[in-house]
């Protein structure tokens, strides 16, 4: 076997690892999965998620931190004001995330009965997928067909053999 | 703001939380990375990742009992027979999530270096990246465009108002 070329380099500030640290929680992520339902309101993510009320208040404050959700005022008739939880840019800048673990776990971890959730193209209705291309506009069907290559903040470890 | 339609179905079956009930998980994921870098030893994958040894054992034996590693026996010259764990065809599966989340980093969380792993196409050379398409070919450019409807496996619940 040859020896991957990644074993001399750092791994330290792989961006995957630095995703991880903002998203990489079940909790976190299923945040995020409610706000692009369109579920924005503590009491129906607690409901949807059954998070423990402080997990999930923790879980918030991280969100609107790291800057993915920002919260917005609103006010029922009759009560005190509330937050609701919008994503923002970099929010929805997850969607892609979303929908490949969508995709995953509709062909891997879903009832017999199907999906919950399709995903459908607002223009034309037809269902939407997620699809690797290249930049010269070639469908790439398989990770097989992509060799991963050192990127300008790969960096060379000292002691490598 | 129109209630969305979510709030009427039950939660407990949807397959991004069954997905992340696999894989949620921050050190799943990265020992996942790892795989598609090609790194397949314990102690190769164990520095890479700076997890404790305990951990690392406990997320393999997880990964192989849900059927996205597979253990395949190695012997170095003189020494006892190990295992290196290579990706199964449903953890090759994920690859969309790790491209996901790596031009996710990239974008947000990349050091002032840039990336530190690029994917290539393989026949071309071309960057890879991800796009969303709907079925009749269109390119969807933002989540913004898309319509989540309920699916098959939806179930409404009962006492929905």
């Amino acid at each position: 076997m040859n020896r991957p070329w990644i074993l001399d380099y750092d791994a330290a500030n792989c961006t995957i690892g630095a995703a991880l640290a903002i998203v990489g929680e079940k909790w976190t992520f299923l945040v995020l999965r409610e706000a692009f339902n369109g579920v924005r309101r503590f009491d129906d993510i607690r409901r949807r998620i059954s998070a423990p009320r402080q997990i999930l208040s923790e879980r918030l404050v991280r969100l609107v931190d790291e800057g993915l959700l920002r919260k917005v005022a609103y006010r029922e008739p009759g009560q005190r004001s509330r937050s609701e939880y919008r994503l923002t840019e970099k929010g929805l800048a997850l969607f892609p995330v979303m929908v490949a673990l969508l995709e995953w776990g509709n062909t891997y971890a879903a009832s017999p009965d199907g999906p919950v959730v399709e995903l459908r193209h607002r223009d034309c209705g037809a269902p939407v997928h997620l699809e690797l291309h290249c930049a010269e506009d070639h469908l790439v069907p398989s990770p097989r067909d992509i060799t991963p290559i050192p990127g300008p903040g790969a960096r060379r470890l000292i002691a490598a053999s």
